[in-house]
C-alpha cells in the first residue's frame, strides 16, 4: 500500500481571524425581517431585548464582509479547530468511484457537531455585554451541549427547556448537558406562563419545539441579564459557522484540487451555509462554477417542495416575520431520527440565494440515509449523526454518477457531528424498524394554504 | 487574552514508523509466562494456535527495540493520529495551579479510545497469515467496538461475545460493533460449549469477563481460519500502544517541556504502558527522573495492594501462567463504572516494572474519579470515560500539591477515551447514587490464599 495523505490540518495561526458574511457580497440582498405587527422591516434594537446587541447588528449587516472573530472565541477554537478536511479514500474504494471525496470533519469538537462554533461566540457576546443567564431552547440535544459548554467557558448560567419527548427518549444528551452544569427542564414544563398554559390544557403534552422556544424567550424576558440564543436558521448562525468552509478552502488548497460541488445536510441552514458560503464568494464575484447542494429529508422538504414567502420562524409566531422558503410555521414533520433537520423553513440568505439559483436542493428518504450513514461509518470508521447521513447518501449518489460517467470530480461535504449519542436509531435502522415517510402534493398544499394571509 | 499555543500535532511524516519494545531495554527482564500444565516458559509455538504467530513473537520478543509498523497499519492510523497533545490551560484555571498539565487525546479515535490503535494491528498480522475470522470478548464494549471496525478495515469477519449484562445494560456500544458489522453475542451464550455449560447450570447468569474469554477461544479454537485477539494485558498489545508515548515525546518536545511525571489509568496496562514506556526509556538508560504514576480504581488495586506471583490471566483458568501483580483470577471486582479497568491482573512488564520500583500506582475511589471527571468536562469541554477519570484524578492531587508548594511541575496524563457512550454513569453520579467500595485487608488477603498453590 502506497502513502497517502489522508487529512489536512492548518496551524493555529493558519486558523481564520475573521467570519465570512455573504450577505455584503450577495447582489440580491435577502429582504428584510419584519415586524410582524407593523410589517416595517426590523431594525438591530428591535432584537436587542431577546439577543446580545452584537449578535443583532450582525444578523442584519448586509455591508461589512469580514467580522473579526473576537480573541477568546479564536483562543477557544483552538481547543479543535482546524478540523481535519479528509480524504476518504475508505469510502471511494468501497463505492469504486472514480470521484474524489473529501469531507470536512466537525464531529471532532468536544460537543460532536459544528453547533459549537456558534454557541462560543454567542456566550461570548452575552458575557461582554453584562449578561449573566442564558436561555435556549433544544430538541436532541446537539444545540443544548453546545450551548451549555460555551456558557460555562463564558462563566454564564444557561438554562435549556428540551422538548419532553427527547428529554425522555434521549436521556445521554440531557446527562452532557447536566455534566457540563446546565440547568435542563423538559418542555412544556411549569416554570413558564406558556408552559403552564399548555399543559392545563394537555397535561400529557409531548412538547414540540415551537413550545420550547417559547419557554425559552419567556425566561430570558422575564429574567434580569438573561438573553436567548438560538443554534441555527438565523443569519448570525450561519456567519458564525463560516469558520468551516474558510478552512476547508485552505485544506482544500493544500490537498491540491478544489471542490466541483459542495454538499451539506439542511435543518436551518447553518452548517450547510458554514460549509459553502466562503466558496460561494467565489462563483458571486469570479463566477466559478461550483455545485452547492443542501440535502434535506423527504419527510421535510421545504427546499425542495416548499414555497417562498414571509412566515414566522417558529410555530407560536412570536418571532419576527422571515422571508424564506417554508412549508408553514406550523408544519409538523414526521418523527423521522435526524430530528436537527426537522425544522419548516430555512434561513433567509439561504432562501434567497436557492430563489436566485445560486444553490440547489435534493430531499434524501430516511432509509437511503441511514443505508449511506452505515456504509461510511465501515468504510471510514466514524458513526455519523442522523442528520450528517443525508449529506453522506447526497455525496455517494454523486459519486455513483461519477462512476457511470468516469469522470473524477471533487465531492466535498461537511460531517456535521457524529452519531454516538443516536445509536438507539442505527439500531432500530438494523433492525428492520425505520421507515420512509412521504408527502403529498396535498399535504403540503393544504398547510401552506393555512399561512397564506401572513 | 493573549494568544496561546493549546494542541499540538504532528505532520503525517512524522508520525512514528516503529513502536517501542521497552522488554528489549529492561534491565531486569520480565519472567517467563508458563505453561499450565508443565510450568515450562512458554515458547511462541505454544500460542500460534490462539493468536496471530506475529503476535505470539511480539508477546515474547525481548531482544528487538524497535517493531516495524506495518505499512497499511500506518496508512490507517493517518486517518486519526497524531492525536493531539493538549496544553489544558481550562483545568489549570479552574484549579489555580502552578503547574502545567498536558494530556494526551486518545478520545479523538473514530472509536473514542486508544483501543484501535492495537486493533487495527492484530487485524492487520491475522489478516497476512491468512485468517478469515476473528473472535474477542468485550465489556463494556469500547474494545470490542475497537476491533469490529479494524476487522471490516481489513476484510476479515468479526465475533464478539459481550457480557450480557453489559449487552443489556450498554446497548449503544453493541449497536456501534453492529453498525461495523460485527456478530455481537451475549455470553453466556447456547453457541459454545463454554457457555452451554454454565448456562444449563445457571440459567440466568449474567455472565462474566472470562466466561466471554473461555467463548471466544473456544469459537477461535473451533472455526477454520479463526484467531482470538486480546484488547490489553498481553505485552503485544501495550508495544501497540507505544505509539501514544512516541508521538507525545515529540509533542512535549514542540511544546517545549518535558514531563515530571506522566500518568495514565490502569486497567490491564496497555495504556498507561503506551503513554509512559517511550519516556522510560530515558530513565531505565540516561537515569532520567520522571514519575510514572498508574491510576486503579480502590476497588480493584492490584497494583497498590495486590502480590507479584504467577496467576492465569482469566477467570476460568484457560491462559498461561503470567508472572503479575494480581488479586487471584477469581477476584469479583465491584461493578464500579469504569468497567475496563474492573480486571484482577497487570500485564507482566507493568509488573516488573512496579516490582524495580520504576513506577509507581495510586488508588482512586469512583465518586473522587467522577468528580475529577465532571471538573475536567466543564474546564475542557471532553467528558472522559470513567476510565480515564482515574487519570485525571491522579492529575489533580498531584496539580494541588504543586499549588500548596508553588512548583510549576509538568504533569502528563492520558485521556484513553471519551465517556459519551457512559453518560448513564454520569446521570447516576449527578444524582448522587454512586458510592464508594472499600476493601478490606481480609477480603484480599482471602482471595489471595486461594491461588497460593499455583
Amino acid at each position: 500500500m502506497s502513502e497517502r495523505k489522508k487529512r489536512y490540518f492548518l496551524a493555529e495561526e493558519e486558523i481564520p481571524r475573521y467570519w465570512y458574511n455573504i450577505q455584503a457580497d450577495m447582489k440580491t440582498k435577502p429582504m428584510p425581517p419584519l415586524n410582524p405587527a407593523t410589517h416595517q422591516p426590523l431594525k438591530p434594537e428591535d432584537m436587542y431585548p431577546i439577543f446580545a446587541e452584537e449578535l443583532c447588528r450582525q444578523e442584519l449587516n448586509q455591508t461589512d464582509t469580514w467580522i473579526e472573530i473576537p480573541g477568546p472565541v479564536r483562543e477557544m477554537y483552538k481547543y479543535y479547530r482546524s478540523t481535519p478536511l479528509v480524504r476518504a479514500y475508505g469510502l471511494e474504494e468501497a463505492l469504486d468511484t472514480p470521484a474524489h471525496i473529501y469531507f470536512k470533519n466537525e464531529s471532532v469538537s468536544p460537543i460532536g457537531s459544528h453547533k459549537l462554533n456558534s454557541a462560543l461566540a454567542q456566550a461570548y457576546y452575552c458575557k461582554q455585554e453584562g449578561v449573566t443567564n442564558v436561555t435556549t431552547e433544544t430538541g436532541a440535544g446537539q444545540w443544548g451541549a453546545a450551548l451549555s459548554y460555551a456558557a460555562k467557558v463564558f462563566g454564564l448560567e444557561a438554562a435549556v427547556y428540551q422538548v419532553k419527548i427527547s428529554y425522555e427518549q434521549k436521556p445521554y444528551r440531557r446527562s452532557i448537558m447536566q455534566t457540563f452544569g446546565a440547568q435542563v427542564t423538559a418542555s412544556p414544563s411549569m416554570s413558564t406562563r406558556a408552559g403552564k398554559d399548555i399543559l392545563t390544557v394537555n397535561p400529557n403534552y409531548q412538547g414540540s419545539l415551537g413550545t420550547a422556544i417559547s419557554e425559552a424567550i419567556e425566561l430570558a424576558r422575564m429574567t434580569p441579564n438573561c438573553k436567548y440564543t438560538l443554534g441555527s436558521v438565523l443569519s448570525h448562525v450561519t456567519l458564525h459557522q463560516t469558520i468551516i468552509g474558510l478552512e476547508a478552502e485552505k485544506q482544500m488548497e493544500m490537498a491540491g484540487e478544489y471542490p466541483d460541488m459542495i454538499i451539506g445536510c439542511f435543518g436551518g441552514g447553518s452548517n450547510f451555509g458554514g460549509i459553502c458560503f466562503p466558496f460561494m464568494r467565489h462563483t458571486i464575484l469570479e463566477g466559478r462554477k461550483t455545485r452547492y447542494i443542501a440535502a434535506e429529508p423527504a419527510s421535510c422538504p421545504k427546499l425542495t417542495r416548499g414555497k417562498f414567502q414571509y412566515d414566522f420562524g417558529d410555530e407560536a409566531g412570536y418571532t419576527p416575520l422571515l422571508p424564506m422558503f417554508t412549508l408553514g410555521h406550523n408544519f409538523a414533520p414526521a418523527h423521522i431520527h435526524a430530528g436537527g433537520l426537522r425544522y419548516h423553513g430555512a434561513g433567509v440568505i439561504v432562501s434567497q440565494l436557492l430563489k436566485d439559483k445560486l444553490m440547489e436542493a435534493v430531499d434524501i428518504q430516511q432509509l437511503e440515509s441511514f443505508e449511506a450513514g452505515c456504509l461510511f461509518a465501515r468504510a471510514e470508521g466514524i458513526i455519523p449523526a442522523p442528520e450528517s447521513c443525508h449529506a453522506i447518501a447526497s455525496a455517494i449518489r454523486e459519486a455513483k454518477l461519477c462512476k457511470e460517467s468516469g469522470e473524477s470530480k471533487v465531492i466535498l461535504f461537511n460531517l456535521s457531528g457524529h452519531g454516538l449519542i443516536d445509536m438507539a436509531s442505527y439500531d432500530k435502522y438494523l433492525a428492520g424498524d425505520l421507515v420512509n415517510y412521504s408527502l403529498t402534493d396535498e399535504d403540503i398544499q393544504k398547510n401552506l394554504e393555512e399561512i397564506k394571509g401572513i
